[in-house]
């Protein structure tokens, strides 16, 4: 009904997003515990009640902005992927989704992988949850690439359930410490392209190798 | 002066260790908030008020565990890498002596990866501290194969000092990702050497190739 001048005619649901907003900027720059309810009503644009009417506590609007940034994470990364694209294109593409959002959104990055983990749980725990989807998604990513090589090439040896797991962890755990070395601002700031070539540069022509029966062994001369 | 039978002849040193080896494990099971001053004075084996006397507070205590599990994993990693061996030699032993540490030292690992990054400053500057050391060393051992390998052959190119330490940041990266996966009991659990050979074959293989300037181009076809 009526117009949406007035502060009290916008749309609860648009109000939410506006306190999820200003949650996740003050939570990423002061942190969980100094991050106060006056400064988020602020720089929503609202009165402290207001927050409290909608999100309850700031328990439940910290756990709410993990969420919302959680799921806008994942969501970019799997609408980034180019499926029925090669191995690789899928990859990269999914890399390059990761780190463009990455860079698009470092305060909900930083909220996920410095400011939910820093405060105990549950928010760990959402974290985590999170993190294990989207190695989930590299493990397949990784294990249909390598049931594709094994079908075209009879060199190739199909590789086990427990390495592509590992894989997939190591991937992750490169994408992470990557996106920090990206938006790390001391180190001169790299861009999202150039951190998902550095990673894919490493990762592919490795994966490539062993999908190709051609590991590196300690034996092996180097 | 005399035996060390009674608990009052142990000298102080010794002491503290049992005390710090007792907060490692009390904070890496319990977590910083829930670890008690009185456990851990039991299970040092010392009353409450020596553990103030020699360590000062709790805070204190956790910073001296930090420090004291930091520097024996950083001390693991030097003391494992084949000098003069080549680069991927090198890199084997390190990363073979980082997963046997954090396998041998699953509390200390937890500490370190988990607890000191979960309890704000000044406990996660700490860890950042540790961490860019090992990725400073990984850097040079990175450079060192590099031009290594632009003398050795024609065809290869220096990488860049931005590549290399994007390089670093993403093996880092991948190792505490796969220590957490190689410790994680749900996972079936992983030996330190799987966890080792998976991140050797996945970095080397692919440092390997781009080390003889054959990296990974979106525009190659799959």
């Amino acid at each position: 009904m009526g117009g949406e001048t007035g502060s009290k005619r916008v749309p609860r649901a648009v109000r939410e997003q506006q306190m999820l907003d200003a949650g996740v900027r003050a939570f990423a720059r002061s942190g969980y515990q100094n991050a106060s309810m006056d400064d988020i009503a602020e720089l929503a644009g609202v009165s402290k009640p207001l927050v409290y009417l909608y999100l309850n506590s700031k328990e439940e609007l910290f756990t709410a902005c993990i969420r919302r940034e959680a799921a806008a994470l994942v969501t970019a990364v799997r609408a980034a992927v180019e499926r029925d694209a090669p191995a690789d294109r899928q990859l990269w593409s999914g890399l390059s989704g990761f780190f463009a959002h990455a860079a698009e959104h470092p305060e909900g990055w930083t909220l996920l992988h410095v400011q939910a983990r820093t405060h105990g749980q549950p928010y760990a725990r959402e974290v985590a949850a999170m993190r294990a989807e989207i190695v989930e998604f590299v493990t397949q990513l990784i294990g249909a690439a390598a049931r594709e090589h094994a079908l075209g090439t009879a060199r190739a040896r199909t590789l086990a359930g427990t390495e592509v797991s590992g894989l997939a962890h190591a991937l992750v755990g490169a994408a992470e410490s990557l996106a920090d070395w990206a938006g790390d601002g001391r180190a001169g700031g790299h861009s999202a392209k150039e951190a998902a070539a550095t990673l894919m540069n490493f990762a592919w022509a490795g994966l490539g190798n062993l999908l190709q029966g051609t590991g590196w062994s300690p034996d092996r001369v180097g």
